[in-house]
């Protein structure tokens, strides 16, 4: 899994078992045992669904705020974080029509997303994945892939409960929460 | 096309006959005689090449810099623009490694880019096509298509000048500039 494009697979097969599903906004996602995480971009066989991303150039990142997140932010795979969120989301056509300056401000200046994330490391081990501009037939722009060990759940919810209560989040249009535990 | 998924596809086909193909950076294309532009983004058959992108959200555009273009950016298929260009680019690793701030500051605090385009409106018209997250073989990180009338021709390479000059183009690794008439 070198490559920048993977394959969250949900089905009867998988590294990852599900512990919970829940549509935090617009329509759910088919209830599934099991996440496969594959690398590869092309559409895959699945009982389930199949959602597609690709890691790519940081959008609203500061050289400096990146500089302080490398300089905590844990990497996957941690032995001790056998907890994972897959949280794929989609923003509104409102969204995408705001300039970069407007989208930044909103992000940050105003919603203080990254400020709020780095709070929350090392706990949490997070990787971001971009779907918007794969194809014409994603159900999402972004998949938000977390780790983090079981105490840290609750801070997890917390993370998240601030993040869904700024000003960002109300052009999220459809937002699927999905637990998994390393099976 | 009303979808923001395109293909380019060089061959012996299309509605725009080709009058020059030049490698300015990196590898060529292959020459062909004709470009075909259609929608979807689907990889299609062709006697050449075909080359997909999609248009998105912008990158790099401030409110008030999209306000100025707005005003006076002029819409592709004008009858006098017979001319146009295909100039697909791939940047370097060392671009895409840098964060949002330090791209914009490269792209048009030092080179000017949106500004300079500015000054070529509303003689040029243009429209981006994003394809770095596309897919894993994509061999481009842009598409740009250009259209203008024939007596435009000298002022759009004038743009390219300009524009191939800069600090940003420094980043630029492979680019190929494709020259086309309405057949």
């Amino acid at each position: 899994m070198n490559g920048r494009f993977l394959a969250f697979a949900g089905g009867a097969a998988g590294a990852w078992r599900v512990t919970r599903m829940s549509a935090v906004a617009g329509e759910p996602l088919a209830t599934v045992e099991r996440v496969a995480v594959t690398g590869g971009a092309q559409p895959q066989e699945s009982a389930g669904w199949v959602l597609r991303g690709a890691t790519s150039n940081e959008r609203y990142l500061r050289g400096e705020e990146r500089a302080m997140l490398a300089a905590v932010q844990p990497p996957l795979g941690r032995p001790a974080a056998s907890e994972a969120a897959l949280i794929p989301i989609r923003k509104s056509a409102a969204w995408w029509a705001l300039a970069q300056d407007e989208r930044r401000a909103v992000l940050e200046e105003r919603s203080r997303h990254i400020a709020t994330g780095l709070r929350y490391l090392p706990a949490i081990a997070r990787r971001l994945h971009h779907c918007r501009d794969l194809g014409e037939a994603e159900p999402f722009d972004f998949l938000t892939w977390f780790e983090y060990a079981p105490a840290d759940a609750p801070a997890f919810d917390a993370l998240l409960a601030e993040l869904r209560a700024t000003e960002e989040w109300r052009y999220v249009e459809r937002e699927v929460d999905v637990r998994l535990t390393r099976a």
